[in-house]
C-alpha cells in the first residue's frame, strides 16, 4: 500500500520534532511506501485532486483529511479501517493535515473519510508526528506486532 | 501557579521529542512554575497523594490524570477549566500520564479531573509533549496572547 502523509503549512520543516517525525515515518516505511508533501496552499491540494466521477479503471487514492470535526477513532478502529480498505483493494491512501483555518468546505466535501485526533488544536508539526505514529501503530496492529501492546 | 507534570514510565527520558518537550515546557514557564517528574511505577504517584480529606489549611495540588476514558475537552475548554481553578484560588495542579496499562480503579478514584485526548493511543514520549502544549496552548488562551489563533 501507498501512503502519502501531507500538511498544508507554509512554514520550513517541523525542526522540532524533526527526530520524531523521521523515527515514525521510517518505522512506517516497513509496512508502506511512504511519501510526505508540505504543501503550500490548500488550493494546490485541491487542483491535485481527481474529479468527483473518476474513470473506474484509474483509482484514485482515498483522502483522509485530519480535521478536528470528524470522527474520532481509537487506534484499533483506525487499524481496522485501513485493513478494510487494504482488503477491498485500495492501494493509496493519502492523509492530510489541513491549514490553520481548517479545511475549506469544498476539499472537505471530496474526502472520503475527515478522521480527527479529538476537539484538541495541536500545531501541524506535532499533529504529524502524532499521525506518523498512529498510522505506524495501525499497521503493528494488523500485522499482530507487539508495538501497540506495549505502550 | 505550581504545575506538575509527571508521567509513570521506567523508559529513560524522552529522547526521540526532546527538543519539543523542552522548548513548549520552557514556554510554559513563562505563565507558571513548571516541575517534571518521571515516576517508575503508579505506588509512587499514590503514596505522595494526600488522603482524602485533607485539612482545609493545606491544599493539596488538585490531581489530573490523563486518560482515554476520561473527558475530552478543546483546548478553549481546557483553558477556561484552568482557569476556573485559578479564579478559585487553586494554587497547584498536577497532571500526570498514566503506565501502559492504565490507571489503578484507586488512583482513578482520587483524581479532580480525567482528561482524555480521545480515544486513540499514543506513546507516553508524545503524550507528554502533547500535555506541555495544550498547558502551554492554555495559558496563552488565558493570556490573550495569540498563538493559539495562529495554529
Amino acid at each position: 500500500m501507498r501512503l502519502t502523509l501531507s500538511a498544508i503549512t507554509s512554514r520550513k520543516r517541523p525542526r522540532l520534532v524533526d527526530e520524531a517525525l523521521k523515527e515514525f515515518t521510517s518505522r512506517l516505511a516497513h509496512y508502506a511506501t511512504v511519501e510526505q508533501l508540505q504543501i503550500a496552499r490548500e488550493a494546490t491540494l485541491a487542483k491535485s485532486l481527481p474529479t468527483k466521477s473518476p474513470s473506474l479503471s484509474r483509482r484514485p487514492a482515498k483522502l483522509i483529511l485530519l480535521d478536528a470535526r470528524g470522527r474520532t477513532m481509537s487506534s484499533e478502529q483506525l487499524a481496522a479501517w485501513i485493513g478494510r480498505e487494504r482488503d477491498a483493494g485500495t492501494q493509496h491512501l493519502h492523509f492530510a493535515i489541513g491549514p490553520a483555518d481548517g479545511w475549506s468546505k469544498d476539499v472537505r466535501g471530496r474526502a472520503d473519510l475527515l478522521l480527527s485526533f479529538g476537539p484538541m488544536t495541536f500545531p501541524h508539526e506535532l499533529a504529524r508526528v502524532m499521525l506518523a505514529e498512529q498510522l505506524y501503530r495501525a499497521f503493528t496492529i494488523l500485522a499482530g506486532h507487539p508495538y501497540h501492546g506495549g505502550h
